[in-house]
C-alpha cells in the first residue's frame, strides 16, 4: 500500500510525475503539452490565488481582463519581446472548420477563412496591454496605473512536464505604468517582497530574492528581479519574477504622457508574474515517499477524521463525537471532513490522506472516546499523539501552525545547508555533481563566461542575491577579479 | 454635464456602447471583436463569479480546469455539436512564427511548423472534457462528477457587441456526470434555479424559467433549459442555459460505467452555463440616461461619501465626520470610498458616481453636521433625503435592502406588463413592431412554423414557459390546433 509511487531515491523525476497524477492534482490531456488540472489540484490553485489576490488589493492594485489573442504586428512592434517569444506560440490562422467534401464526418480548415492577419495566443500580454494603455494615458493625473490579470497563457513548449512546464498553464500577470523610474523600481521591488512573502508565509518555502543576469533577464526589462527557491534534489526553482521595463514598452507602443511641468515622456513600466509552476515548486520541495506533504495555509483540506468502528453500536457514538469535533474546528475556520465511507477500510483511508498531504488526520474508535482522547498524526513528521478530546478544536489550530512552521524551517534548513562555497574550477565541478544546491562563486560578469559554464555543466547563475556582500575574488572559469560571488546552480 | 450619454429614446444602441465605455466596464481592442474588460467592470463580474461560485459549491460542486484547445478530431467525435460551433471558430495552424527574410522588424508564420491536427479554440468543453471523464469514469462509484470551470472561450461572431457578443468571453461551464437519466435531469433543473435564484436576488433581475423549443436547443443537447429576461426597449435576453445531455457525448466519446448490477450503461450528463454576458443584461435591464444603476447587492461600490469642503477651515470636521461613517459602514461589511480628491468639484463627482450607477452618495458638509444630518441620494429613483447622521450606517443599510428590492420589483412590473397575448397574426405583428417584449401566442409546433415566424418577423420563440398553462387554441400562423401558449420575442 506503500508503495504507489516510485521512491524520490529511485528515480526523482518519476516519483514527482507519480505524485501529481496519483495525488489527484492534475491528469494528462489529448492535446500535446496541455494539462488537466484536477478539482483537488485547482482548489489549491484557488486557495494560493486567493492569498496572492488579497495581498495585491492591499498593495493598492486592481484586477482587469484583456484579450487572448495578439495581432501579429503588435508583438513585431516590441521586437526584443517577440524575439523571445515569437518562437514557440500557438498562432491562429483561420476561423472557420468546414465539412470535408471528401470524406463524410471530418473536418477541414476552411480555406476561405483565412485571417488578414495572424493572431498569436498570448504568451504574455505586454504587447496588448500596452497598446491598450496607449488611450488610457494622456497626463501624469492617469498615473500610475496598477493592473493585474489572472489568465492562461500559451508557449509551445517542446519538453513539458506537469506544472513545471506546460504549453497552456494558469497564471497572473501585473502590468504597472508609472510617472517616474523611481516609483516603477519601487513597485518592481515591492511586488518581489510580496512574491517573497507569499512563499515564505503560505508555501512554507524559503527563497532567495536575487537579480538576474543580463544572459537570464525577460527580453524586454531593464532588470529582472526573482525568486528562486531550492527542491529536495538539489535542482533550483524560479518561483516569481517582477521586472523593471524601463520606457522600452512606452516607446514601443508611443505611450507618453504630459507630466506636471507640461512636458512630454514616455511612461515608466513594470510586469511581474507567478504561475501554476508554483504548484509543482510545493510538491517537490514538501513531499514524500508517501505522498504530498501540504502546508495547512493553503492546503484545500486541513483536517479529516477517519471512524474507526468496532461493531455496530460503536457508530452512533463515534458519529456523534465526530460531528462535535468538526463543528467545533469550523468555527475555529479550520477546514475538515468526515470520512464515515464504509466501503472503505481505516487503512486505506490513512494511505489516502497520507498521499493527498492532508496535514492533519484525527482517527477516532470508540476506546479513544472512552478514554477521552483521539489519535492525532501530522502529516509532516508523521508522528502520532493521543490528543486530549477536551479543547481539542484549540490544540489542532496550535498543531497547524506548529506544521506549517515546521514545514518553512526543515525546508529552510535544507536549503541552507545547500548553499556552498566553491572556489575553484574543479571544486565547482565536484559540488554540482556530488552535492548540487546553490554555489556560491565568483564569475567574471562576462555573458560569454556564463554562456561557457552552462554549455559545460548545465549549471546557471540563478541570481546575484539582493543583499550579496562584496567580497574581491576571481572568477571560477576564467580567473579574472571579480567583486561578489553569485549563485549557480541546475534549475528547473 | 448629463448629456455625455446618447438618451435611449434617441438610439438605444447607442446608449449602451456609450454606457459601457464611459462607465468604465469595458473598452475596444486591437482584436477584432474582443474587448478589454476594465477594472470597474471586471470587479463586478468578480463580485458575479463569487457569488455563483458559492452557489455552485454548496450545490455540491468543484472547481477544475481542461486546456484551452480541442483537437479537431475530437470535434469530429461529437458531430451533431461540431456543426454547431465549427463554423466560427479560432483555429491555431502553427506553432511558431519567424523572421521575416524579407522584411526587417516583420515577423511571419513558419511554414515548417505546421501542426499535424488543428487546434480548435475551445467554444465549448463538452468536447475535451468528455474525453477526459472517459478516463475517470469506470464504475457507478465514480458517479456523479460535478465539476464546473470558469474560463474564456472564443466564438469567432460576425457582429460584435460589448458583453452581449464577443469574440473572446468569460464564463462558467458546468459538466456532470450521472449515472441515471433521473438524477441528470434534476441536475439540469436545479441548475437553473441557481441561475434564477442569483438573476432574481443579486441582479435584480426578473426572469422566466423555460425549456427551448427543438430549433433554438444547444445541438448536442435532448432539452436546453433557459432564463429570459426582458430588456428596457422590449427585447429579450437569454441569461442562462442548463442542459439535459442525455448519453450524447458519452456515446460520442465512448464513456461507459459498470452500474450496481454489474451491467455496462452509457453515462447521463448536463453541462450549464452564464458568461459576461450577463453584464450586458444588467446594464440594459436597470441603467437610464444618467448612466448605470446597480443593484447593492453586487455593486464594486455600495456607498460614496463627497465632502462639500466651504473654505479651509471645514475641511478637518468634515474629514473626521466623514471616517467616522466610513468605519461603521465597513463594520457592516459595506463597501464606501470616500471621494475627497480636490481636483475635481462636488457637481463633477455626481455625475462621475452617478454614471457609475453607485447605489447611495452621501453628501457631507458643514452645515449639515451642524445639523447632525447628511444629504443622502438614492441612484435607482435619484430621490435626495437629509438622512440623521445618528445610526446613519444602520440607515444606509436599509437603504440599500431597499434600492435592491425596488430595482427587482421596478424590472418586475416593466417585465410583467410586456407579457401580452396575441390571438392572431396581425395582433402579433402590431404588438411586435408597436410594444415589443414577451407575446404569448398559440403555436403548432413545427420547426417549420417557428422558422417562418422568424424569418417574417425576426421573432423567435424564447421559451416555453416550465409553469405554462394548458390551453386549448389556433396557431397564429398557420390556425394549426395547439395545446399551449409559447412566448415570442425578438432577442439579443
Amino acid at each position: 500500500m506503500s508503495n504507489i509511487l516510485t521512491s524520490r531515491s529511485q528515480d526523482y523525476a518519476q516519483w514527482y510525475n507519480d505524485l501529481v497524477l496519483k495525488g489527484g492534482l492534475a491528469d494528462y490531456s489529448a492535446v500535446r503539452g496541455c494539462m488537466v488540472i484536477k478539482p483537488y489540484g485547482y482548489r489549491l490553485w484557488e486557495h494560493m490565488r486567493d492569498v496572492l489576490d488579497r495581498m495585491f488589493r492591499e498593495t493598492g492594485h486592481e484586477n482587469a481582463y484583456f484579450p487572448l489573442f495578439v495581432p501579429k504586428s503588435l508583438f513585431e512592434a516590441e521586437e526584443q519581446n517577440a524575439e523571445g517569444f515569437a518562437k514557440e506560440c500557438a498562432v491562429v490562422t483561420h476561423y472557420r472548420l468546414k465539412a470535408d467534401p471528401e470524406h463524410k464526418g471530418r473536418l477541414i480548415v476552411d480555406p476561405a477563412a483565412k485571417l488578414e492577419e495572424e493572431l498569436v495566443v498570448r504568451p504574455t500580454s505586454e504587447a496588448i496591454i500596452w497598446n491598450t494603455y496607449k488611450n488610457w494615458i494622456q497626463s501624469y493625473r492617469d498615473l500610475p496605473i496598477l493592473v493585474n490579470q489572472w489568465a492562461n497563457v500559451v508557449r509551445w513548449e517542446m519538453r513539458t512536464r506537469l506544472f513545471l512546464r506546460t504549453a497552456e498553464f494558469l497564471w497572473q500577470e501585473g502590468h504597472t505604468a508609472h510617472a517616474t523610474k523611481e516609483e516603477a523600481i519601487a513597485e518592481t521591488k515591492q511586488m518581489l517582497e510580496v512574491y517573497a512573502a507569499f512563499a515564505e508565509e503560505y508555501m512554507a518555502l524559503p527563497v532567495i530574492r536575487g537579480v538576474k543576469t543580463a544572459n537570464e533577464r525577460f527580453a524586454g526589462a531593464e532588470d529582472t528581479y526573482c525568486i528562486e527557491a531550492l527542491m529536495q534534489d538539489g535542482k533550483a526553482l524560479q518561483a516569481g519574477t517582477s521586472h523593471f521595463l524601463g520606457q522600452n514598452f512606452a516607446k514601443a507602443f508611443d505611450v507618453q504622457f504630459t507630466d506636471r511641468d507640461n512636458k512630454l515622456d514616455y511612461v515608466w513600466a513594470t510586469s511581474w508574474g507567478v504561475s501554476t509552476r508554483l504548484i509543482g515548486a510545493l510538491v517537490m520541495a514538501h513531499s514524500d515517499d508517501q505522498g504530498l506533504v501540504l502546508p495547512p495555509r493553503i492546503a484545500p483540506l486541513q483536517v479529516v477524521i477517519v471512524p474507526i468502528y468496532k461493531g455496530a453500536d460503536s457508530q452512533p457514538r463515534i458519529d456523534e463525537k465526530a460531528a462535535e469535533i468538526m463543528q467545533a474546528l469550523k468555527a475555529l475556520g479550520i477546514s475538515v471532513k468526515y470520512d464515515n465511507d464504509d466501503s472503505n477500510r481505516p487503512g486505506w483511508k490513512f494511505a489516502e490522506y497520507e498521499l493527498r498531504g492532508v496535514p492533519v488526520r484525527i482517527a477516532l474508535g470508540l476506546r479513544d472516546i472512552e478514554q477521552g482522547q483521539a489519535e492525532v498524526a501530522r502529516r509532516d513528521t508523521k508522528e502520532k499523539t493521543a490528543m486530549p478530546l477536551e479543547g481539542i478544536a484549540d490544540r489542532i489550530q496550535v498543531l497547524l501552525r506548529e506544521i506549517q512552521d515546521n514545514m518553512y524551517l526543515r525546508a529552510k534548513a535544507f536549503r541552507d545547508s545547500h548553499i556552498t562555497k566553491a572556489d575553484s574550477w574543479e571544486e565547482f565541478r565536484q559540488l554540482l555533481d556530488e552535492k548540487g544546491g546553490f554555489i556560491a562563486a565568483h564569475w567574471d560578469g562576462s555573458p560569454e563566461t556564463e554562456e561557457k559554464i552552462k554549455e559545460m555543466t548545465k549549471a546557471t547563475i540563478r541570481c546575484i542575491p539582493l543583499d550579496n556582500e562584496q567580497e574581491a575574488g576571481t572568477c571560477i572559469l576564467t580567473g579574472k577579479p571579480s567583486g561578489q560571488r553569485v549563485l549557480f546552480a541546475k534549475a528547473y
